[in-house]
């Protein structure tokens, strides 16, 4: 069968960017072009272009008037995320944004409303469910091996300085809950289903920051399930499991428990077995970062999969909206003191439940 | 300095009886006289009687009446306590009292009032923070090897058959909070200190049980810590930690872990260390309840050294009535979907705390 050629133009060429700009690359095998770059910053712009070979631009209009792209990869941060969806909403260009999709709830329904009304494929790079690891996981649960899920703990809790390389984190008024929070409250969807109602108590532990460096969030989840959902950047453990998320799952039949090192123990019906399902190093990954590295890879391949397919993303905007009303909910939840009940976008009437503020 | 001898009698003589029992046995070195024994079952009453050499009652109010006692052990259901601690009351003997103190709120205020009003020392049996392996971990603490802990999950998940030598547990209106959650949630009173307030959610996986079998509870400390404490009799992990129970806990500074086999590892400005903390087995105590057996032991020494002295146990009534505060709060917390501020017992006036009911 030919292979599909999607040409794809990456908006934003930053710290994280860099991972994208290789995933498209090493995926040109599998048809991916990377077409060409474009950042506001003309040096970050020149860089990525002479880099991967390609045009590079520093207005997102031009790049999308001039290249004939069947994609783009929006990487840059989330208040410019609307503005650079609508144009390519515009162009009828099919998009993947970073996550979080934007700075609000409004806007995220906003895009999501623009990108179905016009018939624009839309996904969001929500990468920590397309970690190797994550995906293990999901695997046995799906072989049945520890029967229904009923139970689960999804925990980020690391004290790497995250300060380092992203500065404005001292300056965030939603922090951890909203830059690595999403990924496990999007995790706990992934591995137990939609979310009944969610409590949270945050904390800033680190004085230096603004906002929350921790969270805490207790999910009901729809099926029964229950789940602690748990994100930090002021644990002080060894070892750090950074950028690992650690998984222990309950079933009627078993368990999965994820431990530092990608290890993972299944217990399944009295028997148990152990094995390593660490991400693989590519050329371009490194020890620890590999592990959301190759998430961003893997994540990327499946959105070219599916755009060669013609079918959503798993995580299409669609479907993130159900993640970003999580994060809403946790933060609402901790100032409020009671479980939230997040809200749902209706898409038939592309209308906000009344649930969004009913208890 | 010469040993005060303190006698006592036990009233209960059942399952776990057996290890008060012992435990009074054993402390005859310190002080400790096992003057008499009583059980509503003669069977039981006479076993007991003879396997440790003493008079033997069918009456609580006949033992009290026949034997001079500085103070009673009461190791029966709770349903019985109230009566029983009246009794003691009445004749001005010190009370041990086996958890949980009553089977509602208003028992539990009536025996810690009549006690205080009559000047009878009150302790209740609350083991697990006496248990050899969390006295290690509070030492730590204590010493500041970790900072300011700030962060917390005390976590009891077993799949052990505990219906098997107590089937009851099947037709109970309360089950694993009322049962070993409250032993968890004065864990995290012990480690972290007093509650704001505290969400939760239960869940009945074992379909054969009327009451909860799970609770995942989010706790909020008055120092601005959180904690997550968990109970349930539906894990099935392997190794299966079964009775213990297992501790993370972050500081500023450093952390805590204690894993299944009661291995610390403390992390310390950096540097991480590795202790085996177990309980030591006894005599008469056999693996894997010594970790339980142990722990109503040392709780006895405690309750023994006490009233040698003339101070207050520090599981006093006064005091257990925070951590039953805190069962009766999760219970409400899970029913209504919110954070419920624990009652308080008010000494001065001897009422409920308006707080009681407040939000």
């Amino acid at each position: 069968m030919a292979t599909v050629a999607i040409r794809i133009g990456v908006i934003g060429c930053g710290f994280y960017a860099q991972n994208h700009l290789h995933a498209w690359k090493e995926l040109a095998a599998d048809g991916a072009v990377l077409a060409a770059v474009c950042d506001v910053d003309p040096g970050k712009a020149e860089a990525a272009g002479r880099t991967f070979g390609v045009p590079f631009y520093t207005d997102a209009a031009a790049l999308l008037a001039t290249e004939r792209l069947d994609g783009v990869d929006i990487v840059t941060r989330h208040d410019t995320h609307r503005a650079l969806c609508e144009l390519a909403i515009a162009r009828g260009v099919a998009i993947i944004v970073q996550k979080p999709l934007a700075p609000n709830w409004d806007d995220c329904v906003a895009i999501v409303e623009a990108a179905a009304k016009a018939g624009v494929w839309l996904a969001v790079h929500e990468n920590f469910r397309f970690q190797t690891p994550m995906r293990h996981v999901r695997r046995v649960i799906d072989s049945g091996a520890i029967g229904t899920p009923n139970w689960a703990r999804v925990t980020f809790r690391t004290g790497f300085d995250v300060y380092l390389t992203q500065p404005y984190f001292y300056d965030e008024e939603r922090l951890a809950i909203a830059d690595v929070g999403i990924h496990v409250l999007d995790l706990a969807r992934f591995f137990l289903g939609e979310v009944e109602r969610i409590s949270c108590e945050t904390q800033r532990r680190n004085p230096k920051v603004r906002a929350e460096d921790t969270a805490t969030m207790l999910l009901r989840h729809r099926s029964g399930a229950v789940s602690v959902v748990e994100c930090t950047y002021e644990a002080r453990r060894d070892p750090d499991p950074f950028p690992e998320t650690l998984v222990e799952i309950e079933g009627d039949k078993g368990s999965i428990i994820v431990r530092p090192g990608s290890i993972m123990r299944v217990t399944s019906n009295g028997t148990t077995t152990e094995e390593d399902i660490g991400s693989p190093l590519r050329s371009w990954t490194s020890n620890p970062w590999h592990v959301a590295q190759e998430g961003a890879f893997m994540a990327c391949r499946h959105f070219l999969d599916c755009l060669q397919r013609g079918v959503p993303a798993e995580t299409s905007g669609k479907d993130n909206l159900k993640t970003y009303a999580l994060v809403d909910a946790a933060y609402r939840a901790a100032a409020e003191h009671r479980a939230i009940i997040p809200a749902q976008w209706k898409e038939n009437t592309g209308a906000l439940s009344m649930e969004r503020w009913a208890q």
